[in-house]
């Protein structure tokens, strides 16, 4: 940045701003994309323009409707079919005790992994990522770690709201456990879905249920009170989610359908997480969650949990599953799926 | 932030800056400070304004030492005799094959810690924080872990250039070696410390002296040479550091002495960390090395070294010893505490 943008952007804020004890000012600036010890790969990732439609604000599941479509007919057609086969795995649709989804299994499932399986809640703000939109995390899950993978296709608004998502989820895992101990099912997802497996263990334990053996939870909606540091120091720096007031937050307005988003089953930070597994978060420097990833990871810890944290250099909300072929997607999942086996019963 | 303020910033960008592709523009933002689940005390922290003197930039040994002697002179007068009595520890000088030491003892050694010692390295960007103002941190070690801690008042210019520092820290573990099995010895520093204790593991290798039993590395100046993307995401949030081209890269610059900041003994990120003991590392959302945290523990993982990460709410660099009454300082130590007491010997 020259010096005269600088001076002008800090007599910008000089003129405007209050003068809150407690606030910070931050001059505008220009972000380089990392280049050292960085893959080519990402750096294009992380080099993306801010997501286009992050300001579009639908207020009903109605109007979502059209752009949820679009988008996963997009990832339906360019995306989920090579992925499929890059990941040498299969996956077929289900219906399981009236809950769709799919049953995602590899080639080759991995030594050790024969009696284990994992229930992935896709991502996409409550709204977004129906159908086989929803399976690119399941599929590299499956691919990476050679797990079978039961990714589940919940309800969504506007055929149904809060806590919809949640219960699909758990239908799943009460279905598993008639036939897998609770110590070989391990759940994963990313944003709404990294919330929905946290939210998953807080109705486990409300409904006296075992704990899984592990839980993978990507850069979580895990406050959306919109409540996180990183939620104001990361604005307009994640290029996916771009900012607290963008579309996934309306899309969650949307799924709690006027219930209270404080909610440990919508903000599940705030949910007592005693008794919680073994738990992997992953983020990344630019994740708008950040805030809301590490909170998490330090809720589990002081209550003597085991929980890793993974943050990537960079990488915005949930770009370490954006593209398989990015050496740090590989990484990501390979340290998730480390600690599934670590962690996982046999 | 007022929209006359965007705008303005906006404009200043257009009109200004360069429009590579790979570059990424921020408007000018005001952060407030975090303050749910925040303790009171971290957010007076994170709530300070930008450090006074960051771009003050001394360009010899000499030029330093004015500043360094304030600053020194400070902390031991109004921080350090609260701290010794608050934390119920004593400590004395020594000298240990001719280095500067402190040998700090808590008033009750914790039970399992009676055959372990800890090896402090203060930070301080390789020129501040000579005698006893580089103790706080060793002080806190030894108070909340209950851990006899050697703190080594190591070399510094203008009385000595690199790699004079760490030369000091590798006598003093030579020495300890002598008495205490390799796998009973921590090593514990933050900033320049946390990149010290790095650099002494990568300098144990070479000179073909085991491994400690675990490291504890806080916001490590793992790379000198100002690459990392919280250089730039973190640029003015960070409080403590400020800016990659602040006070604390001069200082490093003036240790380095025309050495190639690159070199792994200054940069340990570049190093091969192969064979490293399971390390612990600390970091902050708002912390301008948070990147250089957090690539050091993905080098560290891509090697299947058992690392663990924590990162603070709010945070900027170092913060989680700046204040021992803050709850997340006590937190941090407990965490780091937990870690050696898990993988050091008995």
């Amino acid at each position: 940045m020259s010096n005269r943008t600088y001076l002008l952007a800090m007599a910008a804020i000089a003129l405007f701003s209050p003068s809150a004890l407690a606030q910070q000012d931050v001059p505008a600036k220009t972000l380089p994309v990392p280049s050292v010890e960085v893959s080519p790969e990402i750096q294009k990732v992380i080099a993306m323009p801010l997501r286009q439609g992050w300001n579009v604000l639908p207020k009903t599941g109605e109007e979502w409707k059209p752009i949820v479509e679009a988008a996963a007919a997009g990832v339906i057609k360019n995306f989920v079919p090579g992925l499929r086969e890059q990941m040498k795995v299969k996956f077929e649709s289900t219906t399981i005790d009236g809950v769709k989804a799919f049953i995602i299994t590899p080639e080759k499932i991995a030594a050790g992994n024969e009696n284990r399986v994992l229930i992935h809640m896709h991502g996409g703000c409550y709204v977004l990522s129906p159908g086989e939109a929803g399976l690119p995390e399941g599929l590299m899950m499956a691919g990476f770690g050679g797990f079978k993978v039961i990714s589940v296709d919940y309800r969504m608004p506007p055929t149904a709201y809060f806590p919809a998502a949640l219960d699909d989820g758990m239908t799943v895992y009460k279905n598993a456990l008639k036939t897998t101990g609770a110590k070989n099912i391990g759940f994963i997802g990313t944003s709404a879905g990294g919330a929905l497996v946290l939210e998953m263990g807080l109705r486990a334990r409300q409904l006296n249920l075992p704990m899984p053996g592990a839980i993978a939870s990507g850069t979580p909606m895990s406050d959306v009170t919109k409540v996180g540091d990183t939620f104001y120091t990361n604005e307009l720096v994640d290029n996916v989610l771009v900012s607290r007031d963008g579309f996934c937050d309306a899309a969650a307005k949307v799924y709690a359908n006027g219930h209270d988003m404080k909610d440990p089953l919508l903000s599940p930070v705030y949910g007592d997480m005693a008794g919680f597994p073994p738990t992997i978060l992953t983020s990344g420097t630019r994740d708008l969650l950040l805030s809301n990833t590490v909170r998490v990871h330090r809720k589990l810890r002081q209550l003597g949990i085991e929980a890793a944290l993974q943050v990537y250099e960079g990488q915005s909300h949930a770009q370490y599953y954006r593209d398989d072929t990015v050496p740090e997607t590989k990484e990501a999942f390979e340290e998730i799926a480390g600690f599934f086996d670590k962690h996982l019963g046999k």
